[in-house]
């Protein structure tokens, strides 16, 4: 069996989405094919599509668990599966992963990481990437809760946690 | 038909669940019931029941969005919809909602919050509760996201803005 | 907490939905409330807004699981709860209720009746109203399975059995 | 994008369930893998576990939309997608898929398949399987519903019609 590794981060209309992030998200896609993973993503644009371009330059297969319908998936989406439930699918691309990397990221990935926390689910924010996944990172606005997701740096770093993590 | 007000927040195991968030639940339970709107939580203890009591104390009716088993509901529940999904019985609740009313709370609390921001939902987040509606309340952490829950500081004034932005 | 009964029953676009259908659908609903117990359905039209309908002339209260949007409820609902999910909100319907009663029906009827049966909720079919109720009435139809629905000829019966295997 | 058929049959507790019906699960995976598609199922075992071993001896990809663990897939699921859903996986399993192909079956193999006949997805039954699938393909069973699921009486047809049907 597959690992599953979710990454979770805004569509392309983020007017705060900057290159860093994508370029970031890209690389996190491609390390997770480097580590025979499958990359499980909301399936559209921005960190997803980034994501998936940069796990399918490196031979991995890529999974949309998307809102509605298979022409929402983006072109580096090998297999899109169509849950009918518009943002909620959300729920399922959390709990059909092994881990989960948080990218930037505005409400709706800072949906899909509170539910990593509530269901227990590794979860790794990469810092400097905007955004939730910023404001995660900080030990100030994190410090009253018990359970708190992982900060690393680096794409390379987020992916290696995300593996180790889910052994 | 009636108009329906989500109340999340904190199950009873939140260590930083103060008396004054309960009290504040409570009475948004009471207040909901005046204006004849349906309480809808997530029918376990804590914030949820303190609410749930507060309209059963002002003949409210309570329905509670429960992770699995009708058992699981707090003593001031009317009616209880086991959903069979678990933690994801957030999204339920949240889009069976006319408006939604955050009060302290953790990553599941975010989860309902974030969800509500993600489908625009009307949210309005009760400032000096603690938790996540704390954090919600900070013009310096929400600055950067087009979208912001509304703020408000007493039971009274949430339950008012719920009503009159579900009409 | 009050019973929930689900009512499950073809739209009114259904060709076949006869008048003896509706009828025994609005005594379903009549019943439901002479019994206290809430009534729990799709919330739409043909044999849902029937079952609503009767248990709004005996003062019941009536939630309505919808597909996507309040808008869509019938008018004797209640509590309208949209789920955002579809045809799948089918699930939520059959999961949420104590037992279940089906009156005639296609495909949509059978699939909360098949979903019921899965999950082992107690489950009534009312023979003579047609579809699916009918066809599953037929004990050589049923012959091959283990677990059967329970088949009625009455709303009365049905609603008296619903509540009696809900205790 | 990959073509995704969904697999519908019973589990392996099933007493009903035939090595013949085995067998064209086993040759349905097999075809499923031929035609570059990829086979969608509920992971578990007896005709989604044969399926699965007919798409792997053919090196197709497998994907297990499953209740609630991975440790619940069969060994021959590359992919195992843990939903938290409980028996509501069904409606997931159907709405990711392009084609359903029902073999044998009970109350979940009827329940996938009522679900696809209502949100219309392209729906073949294996005529000689047994459960639900025999029953399906009898035009006296099915005569009074405008929507009827297609009837074929081979493993190869069976792929040929869902490939097809998908365009």
């Amino acid at each position: 069996m597959k690992k599953l590794i979710a990454v979770s981060g805004s569509d392309g209309d983020d007017v705060n989405l900057s290159t860093h992030a994508l370029k970031v998200a890209e690389k996190v896609g491609y390390y997770i094919a480097e580590h025979q993973a499958v990359l499980l993503c909301g399936g559209r644009t921005g960190i997803m599509e980034a994501a998936s371009k940069g796990a399918k330059n490196n031979n991995g297969l890529t999974i949309g668990i998307l809102p509605f319908e298979k022409s929402e998936a983006n072109d580096f989406i090998d297999v899109p599966i169509p849950t009918g439930m518009g943002n909620a699918r959300d729920y399922l691309l959390i709990n059909g992963a092994d881990a989960v990397i948080g990218i930037g990221g505005r409400w709706g990935t800072l949906n899909e990481i509170s539910f990593a926390m509530c269901i227990e689910k590794p979860t790794i924010v990469i810092k400097g990437t905007g955004g939730w996944a910023d404001l995660l990172s900080d030990p100030k606005i994190v410090k009253g809760f018990e359970k708190k997701p992982y900060v690393v740096s680096s794409a390379k770093k987020a992916v290696e946690m995300a593996v180790k993590l889910s052994e």
